[in-house]
């Protein structure tokens, strides 16, 4: 198969990367960071084995590229609206989607921007951070669990192929595991982004400190909580012990920088929608749902979730205010 | 009456000033700054004026100080351990002890630290900062609203000598009022300092920022309420579209940057448990005997402002980032 990468960050250029590097043929749209991998490849420092590919397939213009079977959108997801114009121009005939990003039905604009094709949708547990151009540092973990879109149906197709990338991805060494259940994968990512994505930017603070400190500690508990409490209000079900699972394997990481972090630090937008927006607004829903049944109010489940993602919005109304302190 | 004033800072330079600037016999204790007063004087820039008293009655120890009637205690909270060391020395017979500080109960250490004299409490409704050694900058507002600690008994006595403080006060150009429910003074400025204390440390940005977008503003709005709610669970009403009203007052307050906001850009304790967790405690131990009455769980009347603290005590518990972001 065919493989595209849009948007070869710490996710799209290391996963793609290793495709690649397994001899997959893999091609990347870059766009600042073109002439960069140009003259000096794309180089992956990782825990599973450093590697610069020295010449990979890179392109500026989606039109240049060639048709391809699978499209790896690794986007940041305040980036979506150029699916629209880019997905068209190449995906293959009977190509798919396979979405690489945070929140919940981040996949809708992938569906819209390709409508008839077949989306899928994958949730990454690592650490990993781009340290410059051309340049991914994977850190920690690695993990890939996806599955299919729900919204698109034809599952017995789009199992089949998914089954067809999850085999590739296992030959190139990527940790790929297949599930059945997409949503439950997407709340089970937000017990972790939802407290230390947000936590990271609002504290100023990596996971380490934030899990070291009794305050933060409890804090972050009880958002984890809050997620997995509105999972089960959407009919979601996570499997008993994942809240303390996800302390646990925080506890055990490498003192981490999350994504949402960095783009702060750096004066980029923070994916707050995604990764807060869409689940309060699946929680929101059904709470009216539910009242709407039995007229019987019912308290928030996320009020910290509600609250972060407040936090978050000012702060990323403040651009200036945040690369001050990088500095 | 004779004045002393412990912690002469936004607070205590501007109250002390004004009463000695109007010829009042006032008693100053230092620190960091005698040598700059001794020096230079203490300077007040006001709206209501601004002035320099060239030699005032300034201190080190509280043993050179003479015995005063009126100790005003002015200091951050987190200083209270050194007032039971101090107030005996200085505190005259019949002396009492006015406490102009934030939080509820914040009265205990001086009772404590003088028991059987009166004391009284004081909130302070104005933005002021101390810009300097020995320099106040007095930007808006000022009045103080005070009372008997209702701990304490000896009501007609108490309200006696705070009329006379009252009269003095006014007569220095001071806008003073006296109250027979501190305890609701003391929740309508928790009512303030809560979310505007608190957010402007955790998202680093000064009042007219915070309300000036529409989630940090909502949030300020739902901790506003928070604390009018706990102030009713516990028994204390205050009066009707005080919410409302300290929006507006915020609104169109100067930009300010509050007392805690300074504390922490200058790697200072900030006061969390004085304006954190005072009202929450206050809240909880309510919780828990409604709860033992009727069995009946309660949800927590201020999850945002449960929240805040912890973030508060994480960022408290860091004054090297601190310092960091002052940069």
């Amino acid at each position: 198969m065919r493989y595209a990468v849009v948007g070869s960050g710490a996710v799209g250029g290391l996963y793609g990367g290793m495709l690649a590097h397994h001899g997959q043929d893999v091609h990347f749209l870059l766009r600042s960071d073109f002439d960069h991998v140009a003259a000096n490849g794309l180089r992956i420092d990782s825990i599973k084995g450093d590697f610069v590919l020295p010449k990979p397939n890179i392109y500026q213009r989606a039109e240049d590229m060639p048709r391809c079977d699978v499209i790896i959108v690794a986007l940041k997801s305040t980036n979506n609206a150029m699916l629209a114009e880019t997905l068209p121009k190449i995906i293959a005939e009977d190509g798919v989607v396979l979405t690489l990003q945070n929140g919940l039905d981040v996949e809708a604009d992938s569906v819209s921007a390709v409508p008839g094709h077949g989306v899928l949708g994958g949730c990454c547990f690592l650490c990993s951070n781009k340290v410059g151009p051309g340049h991914i540092h994977h850190l920690d973990y690695g993990r890939i669990v996806f599955g299919g879109y729900e919204f698109v149906g034809r599952h017995d197709q789009i199992r089949e192929i998914g089954q067809r990338i999850a085999s590739e991805m296992t030959d190139a060494g990527i940790d790929v595991q297949w599930t059945d259940d997409l949503a439950a994968a997407r709340w089970r990512k937000l017990m972790w982004n939802v407290p230390f994505n947000g936590l990271s930017v609002v504290l100023d603070a990596s996971t380490d400190a934030i899990i070291g400190c009794p305050a933060s500690r409890t804090l972050a508990d009880r958002i984890i909580n809050e997620v997995y409490a509105g999972a089960a209000l959407c009919g979601v079900s996570i499997e008993e012990g994942a809240i303390e699972k996800t302390m646990r394997h925080t506890e055990t990481m490498v003192p981490y920088d999350s994504s949402m972090r960095l783009d702060f630090l750096n004066g980029r937008p923070m994916e707050v929608d995604a990764i807060f927006g869409s689940p309060l607004r699946a929680v929101e829903r059904r709470i009216a749902e539910l009242t709407a049944e039995s007229s019987e109010k019912r308290a928030h489940p996320m009020p910290s979730v509600k609250m972060l993602r407040e936090q978050l919005q000012f702060l990323d109304s403040r651009p200036a205010m945040a690369s001050n302190l990088s500095g």
